[in-house]
């Protein structure tokens, strides 16, 4: 039976979290006259949000699940959580990770002491390849966004941010890949709303919404360059919690997330991957509603350099 | 008779500053295997900590003097500081800056509203034009670090490091200009180490501090590209403060500089310009020795993007 994340989960798990991390800060920006507020899970010590769900599912492991060690299937940035923490707390963690990963995914989850395998990405499936090693050689599957102590943990950044604004945020403007995070906000602050917002093509959330039921990405999907919001589907778990309470999804192109990254450099000072701008380009770019208690979620800042000068020159 | 910087004040400036703007965040990081901190003052709103001192001094004004409005001189960031402040209390700023200043600088400077007069670099006197203009329209200058109420501004970054670590720091490591920070930083913090880090061929506190007097930058002083770090003297105001208080000064160079940009972008997801990443630079290439209570200061953020763009590729 699989378990139910909660509110009472996400408080929890928010505290344990208080207690290994410092919070990311909130910080006052001023959008089109509208002042509101960015969350820089990219300050997080992995550079992504993804340490908080990690830690909350690696942290609950009993005993003997800690001694078989865990198994992630991660882009990058879950793939850095999981390794983090379980380096943290003793335990082997083998990542399955697409081999046109960006090489500082790779390097960053390789330094965190994690045993990384690679698949193909258009031709292996990556659930598969991870159940062949689960089969293998045992371990705990730590899905990115499809757990309940994922969803939890994720949602401990919006019950952060309402600490520091002093009050429920009026709304979340949230990079969405999974649906993780999203639902994991959805679940901790009852009172706000929540945009998901994915890149054009990839928004198998927003459709899934829209449709009341599981969306699966075309094998056609066009090229995104958000590299860390391109999940094949989201999962029940995350669509039953997002389901009725989520607003509908936004899409943005990577001409609006390189704004957005350009916008994040010249006036946050802060670096932001792709896939961490994409709230913030639909913020930017209009497409949601502005107000002073709106929340708007940078989720990563691990970006490769090249693509970044590349970025920022133009 | 001119004021003289007390602890009284630096603690008074912290708390005035901290109902205006958020606390910049402290980041734990390890180098060499040191866990250690940085204080990011480049996440300001103005990308730098000139924020501290510029409001510090304007909002200490009397109702006379405001009407008449204020002269700054500056390089880029306490421009910034001061055009903030100034549009923060209603009050007219001009600012005298270089031509060769990077242009977000002086862009930004300008949309904060203030009146920017350029000078020459190398053939004028800044000072000089400063001083006519305060003869032409009146209005009290803000000197960017030879001012009491500057130097007791700039010191409430430490008194809120301090703050965030639960304990006085056990040494700051510091990017220096003309020493307005580290003034600031001994007197608000008397048991904390204060290392001064300077550009090579611009350490004219470090060599001020060995020579027990003001020097001043010779005419064929080299190139650097820490545009925020070449005041020609340090004042007396601050040596006064920092003799027998500060360690001997670290100089880097600008290769060590842009290590520590790209150290940065990689590792704590942040934007830094050369000035701001001096004191990093200074500790990543082990010139100055690290402890748990080491706090690093990254001063500041306003980086150009193309020689951004250019050291990250590197």
């Amino acid at each position: 039976m699989i378990r139910t994340p909660t509110f009472e989960g996400v408080v929890a798990a928010a505290a344990s979290i208080a207690e290994i991390v410092p919070p990311t800060p909130l910080l006052p920006v001023e959008i089109d006259g509208v002042r509101c507020f960015v969350k820089a899970e990219n300050l997080q010590p992995i550079g992504a949000f993804k340490i908080r769900g990690a830690w909350w599912r690696l942290s609950n492991l009993d005993e003997e699940e800690r001694a078989r060690g865990v198994i992630a299937v991660s882009s990058g940035n879950h793939a850095q959580g999981v390794a983090w923490a379980a380096r943290r707390l003793g335990m082997n963690a083998v990542i399955v990770m697409p081999r046109d990963a960006p090489e500082v995914k790779l390097a960053n989850t390789r330094a965190l002491g994690a045993e990384v395998v690679l698949y193909d990405r258009p031709g292996e499936d990556r659930d598969e390849v991870a159940a062949h090693l689960i089969r293998e050689r045992g371990g705990t599957l730590v899905h990115a966004f499809g757990d309940p102590w994922v969803i939890e943990g994720q949602g401990s950044a919006g019950i952060e941010a309402a600490g520091q604004l002093g009050t429920d945020p009026s709304r979340f403007i949230v990079c969405c890949g999974g649906g993780g995070l999203a639902a994991g906000l959805a679940i901790g602050c009852p009172n706000t709303a929540v945009h998901v917002v994915e890149p054009e093509g990839w928004d198998m959330v927003g459709r899934a919404l829209a449709k009341g039921e599981i969306v699966h990405a075309p094998k056609d999907a066009p090229k995104t360059i958000c590299d860390a919001l391109q999940p094949t589907a989201t999962k029940s778990i995350n669509l039953e919690v997002l389901k009725g309470r989520a607003e509908p999804g936004t899409s943005v192109t990577d001409g609006q997330v390189r704004e957005a990254q350009r916008w994040a450099f010249a006036n946050l000072r802060m670096v932001v991957e792709p896939g961490g701008a994409a709230a913030l380009a639909a913020a930017l770019s209009g497409k949601i509603p502005l107000d002073e208690g709106t929340v708007i979620m940078i989720t990563g800042g691990n970006a490769d350099p090249q693509a970044f000068a590349e970025t920022i020159r133009n």
